[in-house]
């Protein structure tokens, strides 16, 4: 039912080039680890656990061309191939997860042939597509619990399927809420310099026909001030251990918002983007992009040539500004540096004391 | 030396057309009232001070081909005309201040003919001219005392030498401050949709060779939490009698950001600027614009065909936010109702009880 972002089809990753949309919809097929990396860098595929997934899948790709039965040259190709992908971006913590989770196959089969590896690999990142399915689902029906009927929600960048293998996190709580039949409307911010916002929010729940309007992100405030905004939901690239969340350029700014106009602003993100080894979200690396994604449309100059530009592709919310997390086991609230404990670093099936409470 | 924005050369309104900054420098002569009605609509000419010359200026326009002696006629010709240019944009008093100007320019005139009804027009416009440079200079000397050496400014939209005949206001404080010698950094939000910060305010800026950097909205709340942003300036379109000021959307959200950091917010903006008429900024009408300035580049669509849209071109502060308003009299602070009162329905050269002080 949700768009496939990224799948694996005959032997390659198919992914949507979502530098193209919402004018065409096309595909690229990475045959190679070179193609899977500049997809990442350039945002063909983006949102953490889209990137998880590619990243996994990159690895496959890397490792297709192998020819021979050399367990340690082979051993040495996914590590390296690992390595690569590691540098496409800073941010998103799944990456590194889901790297981390491939390179532990290798551990985990000190014996085994190249053949077998292969296979082992394989399984490992289908495993990865199949659960981040899963969560998408459970981490939608908490979150569609907030969603009350005749709400407007806000949302900024794209935290949908478009981010994910399948209903995505943020927007997944919107497809959940319109399962169960609620009535809301959505409010979209652009989301500059890139606009997946408006590339790309829009035109999924557009396809799913959820209400939706388009608003650049300066304006957020004033719909704020007109009471017109129930909820807001953002996703996350990278949560610290004490609740900070990076995710796009945007998101701190909405948090400061709401809670200046007592909005309850919600993050929503798998246990896979929590990184339990970093305290605080000072710690959190903030990638800069270049210049010409402020400065230029479709290669027309915007601004004045030579000016100078500060990019950064994303900010950090400071816990105390998060309403709560919306996790795959249900809404983590504060204390976050307890709650997040006990529920990331001990997943069981419902974590007791993590509620869906009404607002 | 600044540069001549709007400007009435051998009988017509020569305007640079901003909506091709900063790829070209290109000029409109508006031979018809027409002309300028445009202009003013789709933002060639825009800024509240500028908005008022032009619509002094495309007076002069419509009445330009007037032949013959009827005063009658003349003066019906007159006030439609000032009708006409009051429909082109809602927001900004100015436009309607100077309007008001040129029609009291007839009733101040009961006996006069054509010629000389045409002689009192062209001078009323000229003054209006003037005025708005001497106005920039007082509110630039005035604004300058707030800047401290190393600062670093924010500014959003465009309110310099680009909204005015001269030095502009907010960016009026930055010439001000310069030319006094003072070392001092400006970030410029880009300013969506139209990107006034980037297309204007940079070149402007750049060209005066003051330190700037662009950045997109939502990015200001990061800077300011990273301590980077030490003063904040804006324009107005209007402001009410309680000191609500109306400016283009994104300067709210500013001003709630800075509340938050403790960042000091000022409003820069000339006597014209107020309209004691209303009581407060929710009787302000706000402008909404078209969907396509939001979903289109360069006519290439960023957003899905048929997205809702919603694009209000202002919002307004209120004065609750607004450390200070900066004019020609001085600067304004709280209490607002008494002190706008007192400058700015009793102007003087300088009003006691209005001081420059130290952050």
């Amino acid at each position: 039912m949700a768009i496939a972002t990224i799948k694996w089809v005959r032997d390659c990753a198919r992914i949507i080039d979502q530098t193209k949309l919402p004018n065409k919809l096309e595909y690229i097929c990475c045959r190679d680890v070179d193609t899977m990396w500049h997809a990442i860098k350039r945002l063909s595929v983006r949102g953490a656990p889209a990137i998880g997934v590619a990243a996994a899948f990159g690895v496959l790709s890397g490792i297709r061309a192998f020819k021979g039965q050399d367990r340690g040259r082979f051993v040495k190709l996914v590590y390296d191939t690992c390595a690569y992908l590691a540098t496409s971006r800073p941010t998103a913590v799944n990456l590194f997860n889901m790297l981390a989770r491939m390179k532990a196959v290798i551990a985990r089969h000190p014996q085994a042939n190249v053949d077998q590896l292969n296979k082992a690999l394989h399984q490992e990142a289908m495993d990865i597509f199949k659960e981040d399915q899963k969560v998408c689902r459970a981490i939608g029906d908490h979150g569609a619990a907030l969603i009350k009927n005749g709400m407007t929600a806000l949302t900024v960048c794209n935290a949908g399927a478009l981010a994910t293998v399948d209903y995505g996190t943020a927007l997944g709580v919107f497809y959940s809420a319109q399962k169960m039949g609620r009535k809301f409307k959505v409010f979209s911010c652009e989301t500059r310099p890139l606009l997946q916002g408006a590339r790309l929010t829009c035109w999924e729940l557009m396809r799913a026909k959820i209400d939706t309007t388009l608003i650049c992100d300066n304006m957020a405030a004033t719909l704020m001030r007109q009471k017109k905004i129930g909820i807001i939901f953002a996703g996350a690239d990278r949560i610290a251990a004490n609740g900070d969340a990076a995710n796009k350029i945007g998101t701190y700014m909405l948090a400061v918002l709401a809670k200046h106009h007592g909005v309850p602003f919600y993050i929503v993100a798998p246990k896979s983007t929590f990184d339990l080894n970093i305290k605080s979200g000072a710690q959190i690396p903030i990638e800069e992009r270049k210049p010409e994604e402020i400065t230029h449309w479709n290669g027309i100059p915007a601004a004045p040539r030579g000016v100078k530009v500060y990019n950064p592709a994303f900010d950090v919310t400071p816990a105390r500004l998060i309403h709560g997390i919306v996790t795959e086991y249900g809404i983590i609230r504060a204390p976050y540096v307890r709650n997040i404990k006990n529920i990331i670093s001990r997943p069981k099936e419902t974590s007791p004391g993590v509620k869906v409470k009404d607002l």
